[in-house]
């Protein structure tokens, strides 16, 4: 028995070429001898096709294209199986579609028959996941979700169902012999191990074969990263298949193997930024990019990234100096261009910042230089780059790291102006490392002068980072703990002392929730980022004593 | 019996205070003599507390709160019936709190005593609601719920339970001579004609009174109207308590009285907005407010609207003509700024401008002006507005309307750039109505001028709003039915015709769902807002044909 894995990449709304697509892995995987072929879930809509699901026209298109997979299914001889919205069985009008029940499906067809259908029963709704806004949930103990091609029975399930950790519901996959799981789950460091753990753990309890496809590519914040695997009635991984990769994997049931599959952190998170930017990009009808280039480590990381994900004539940069930049900002710079092999161009913003002053003197005339100037000059430059960006379609790439975001040391409007934010969920000591890892990897594309130069926003006369926060480090730490792993103050400052300086800390990643809200999407990377998954209100007196 | 229903305005985590705020109604009622006083859902913590309810911390402070209500409670005559998050009685530490099950509940104390508690049953978890992200859904038929007053027994229930239409969870309730509800539903055009046919029709179901009472004030993009009212055993409204206001309000169970409540679509609307800008500066740090005045109807409603709400010592205007700027761009605004009795600014932008130009003339001599040109007029209002935010501390609000924002007729870090949006969810053709309700209401506060002149963003030369988007009045018919109504393509174009028209816009809504990511946020007045209720991919390829 041969069973075709597809590691698909789909768009999220586009449900013609996902239905192109499909054809195009089952025509392969027929070819190819396949006698299963077992799509992600929700391949037909693109995951998580939100709150297209309340449009009654677009489930009809999802369920029009199920049927021309069944109608299809004629032609090959595989079987199919395919992760849908569904409403039940049979045609239906957008009309008759509004306000029905829907479920989180995984429907079978053979030889253009309807062989069997499951409704997932776990729906997430936490992190990133709202699956509880829109799907209902499906029957416990669903018998009609076991079927038999070839003398093997086989059992569905849906994603979350598997991470529940509660088997009760799922007794009917104890008559089966493989497990089938429909998945999309995203990236975030770590994610790897403990997807293993769990498609493991589900697989010994139950005692069966588990086969695992997950979907991969980008959508919005959200990064697939496919890693489909096939793990024995032990537990152990006896498949696996490529990371960050769309393809049609194939996995023999007769073969026994056992593999130990391994990832490294910094190679990860390169292949997330890159696939998630890449499918952003083209997802959305561009072509290329446009980055300040600054001197720094942020902008000459996000510069590199791009490159890598979209070749070096895809990638524009802008120097924009003013009299506070260091000799550095455009030398160090015009290195990386090289390096990186792009095309630059420069706009000093003295001259408009001084027009600026001008018009703006009469009223601020009794006032000291503050913020506000220093806010005046990124924005300025915000303005440029937005130019070249209307000018030429460029999609303008924003550089903030996860530890400035965190606690509002960027500009609104100003460095946070863009369509996309590369590195949002990139910490600053992370972007050092990954710059290296970049540079380990593909030769020294960021010029050892940014890595090595002290972090400075070159807003006023000397200005450094150290002078408003924390060592990085240190900052991250506190970060780390409280974003990501949820502990609380106290906690922090018992494993950190310096309580004044945490809790500074702490305060400032809570004021900057508004301005979070308005940032640029970018790639979620940790297991809590500045996106769906953190939804915290702007408007909030809590602070913890 | 007398029953005291606090309409009350909590702050989001600020348990403290919120505390300190029930103590004084507590005592005020006490003293009036009310038997119960009943508080609106989640009071203690504010509504709603989105991802605080994670912060163990903040668990501990609120589950204190009530302890301490508990406690505060011997010390007057009345029972007290307090909203708040509950993972079970007594004290808990932080840790302990950890990844507990958490229930949306009801507590009721009299006399130091505990005497009975309510876990909400249907958890709301669309629209803006996200309540399965946070909480557990209570049992079935609580009969613990259930508690005797001076020999009136009372049934509790909370916001969505009586919403939900399904009534068999709720057989205690058949026992009990009076149903409460604790509610924290936020306002729309519409809802209170639907809240009172929901109580209403609980009532009428079980044949009992109901006394509903519903939180009051602005908290982000939502704006909770109170309303608070009674209902009869035949579902007849014998009580009815005001509108955006916050108090205490008394209902006297022997009282026989029945009402016809009503209001009015402008006055709610300018209610919602005076009660959500006040709440939104007022707890969040802010006393002054700064708008671009360009001499049309956007800016001069939010002036106005803010004046109203703030006062005009609070609300401060800047004009910034440009040589597109007709005469009346700034003669109007002055004319505005004089009716609402305003302080403002002039800064031109011809120079700074000019500026820019200079320096991006190297890169762009040999393109010809297009939309980048206009969207760097509005990005330099922009800056100059921030400019005023950051140096006097004034919040920027910006001045876009729902038709605008809809379509993308707005500039990204330009004419979008502000910290509250107070007008995004009204409709261009309600911006004239509603501008005209103000004048009737209270003088003409908005020159006549700026009423009548033909809408235009002033960016090129004789630009009109209607060179590039169809007649408000078509516009706002095709945005309402599509977003808020969410009928099919097909079936506005059945309904309007022009079926060029209406794919046209509705295009642009579906392309414009990045510059709306980035959008300030601001008050929902209708069911479909462009805020947490609506949750629509960025990258779709979904086009209904």
């Amino acid at each position: 028995m041969i069973i075709g894995i597809v590691q698909g990449n789909p768009v999220v709304g586009d449900v013609e070429g996902n239905l192109e697509k499909a054809k195009n892995f089952i025509l392969e995987g027929d070819e190819k001898g396949a006698d299963l072929i077992l799509f992600p879930e929700l391949f037909i809509t693109g995951y998580p096709p939100e709150d297209l699901l309340y449009n009654p026209a677009f489930l009809e298109k999802s369920q029009k294209a199920v049927m021309e997979l069944q109608f299809f299914s004629k032609s090959v001889k595989s079987a199919i199986i395919i992760g849908a919205p569904n409403a039940g069985n049979g045609y239906r009008t957008p009309d008759s579609l509004k306000g029905q029940p829907l479920y989180n499906s995984a429907i079978v067809f053979h030889n253009g028959e309807y062989i069997a259908k499951y409704d997932k029963i776990y729906l997430p709704n936490y992190g990133v996941f709202d699956e509880k806004r829109y799907f209902i949930e499906g029957r416990e103990n669903q018998t009609g979700s076991i079927f038999t091609l070839k003398g093997i029975k086989f059992g569905l399930t849906i994603c979350e169902d598997i991470w529940s950790k509660r088997h009760e519901y799922f007794d009917p996959l104890k008559e089966c012999d493989i497990i089938l799981n429909l998945s999309s789950s995203p990236f975030y460091q770590g994610k790897f191990k403990e997807r293993i753990e769990v498609v493991s753990s589900f697989a010994r309890h139950f005692s069966k074969k588990l086969v695992y496809a997950n979907l991969v590519g980008g959508q919005d914040e959200l990064v697939f990263d496919g890693n489909s695997m096939v793990c024995n009635e032990k537990g152990e991984v006896t498949a696996f298949y490529p990371a960050f990769e769309e393809g049609l994997f194939f996995y023999n049931t007769e073969e026994i193997v056992t593999v130990k599959p391994e990832r490294k952190k910094y190679a990860d998170i390169l292949e997330a930024l890159k696939l998630g930017l890449k499918d952003y990009v083209s997802k959305n009808g561009f072509n290329k990019v446009v980055v300040g280039l600054s001197g720094g480590i942020d902008s000459a990381l996000t510069a590199a990234v791009a490159v890598l994900a979209l070749g070096k004539e895809n990638v524009k940069g802008v120097m924009m100096p003013s009299k506070f930049s260091s000799e550095g900002s455009v030398t160090d710079s015009v290195k990386l261009a090289e390096n990186i092999g792009i095309e630059t161009f420069q706009v000093p913003i003295e001259n408009v910042f001084g027009s600026f002053e001008k018009e703006l003197h009469p009223v601020f005339k009794d006032k000291k230089p503050d913020i506000t100037e220093e806010n005046l000059q990124a924005r300025i430059r915000g303005v440029i780059l937005m130019a070249f960006s209307n000018k030429f379609n460029w999609l303008l790439l924003t550089t903030g790291n996860k530890s400035e975001v965190s606690v509002g040391y960027c500009t609104l409007y100003g460095d946070m102006a863009g369509g996309f934010s590369l590195i949002k969920d990139v910490l600053k000591t992370d972007a050092y490392k990954l710059s290296e890892f970049i540079n380990e990897t593909y030769g020294e594309l960021i010029p050892q002068e940014i890595i090595i130069k002290e972090p400075s926003a070159e807003l006023r006369e000397n200005q450094k980072d150290s002078d408003s926060l924390p060592e990085y480090p240190v900052l991250d730490k506190i970060l780390t703990s409280y974003i990501e792993e949820r502990k609380t103050v106290r906690e922090i400052c018992e494993e950190m002392g310096n309580e004044a300086q945490v809790r500074k800390i702490i305060n400032l990643v809570m004021q900057n929730e508004y301005k979070r809200r308005q940032a640029a999407p970018g790639i979620k990377l940790t297991p809590l980022a500045f996106g769906k998954d953190r939804r915290v209100p702007m408007t909030n007196r809590f602070y913890e004593k």
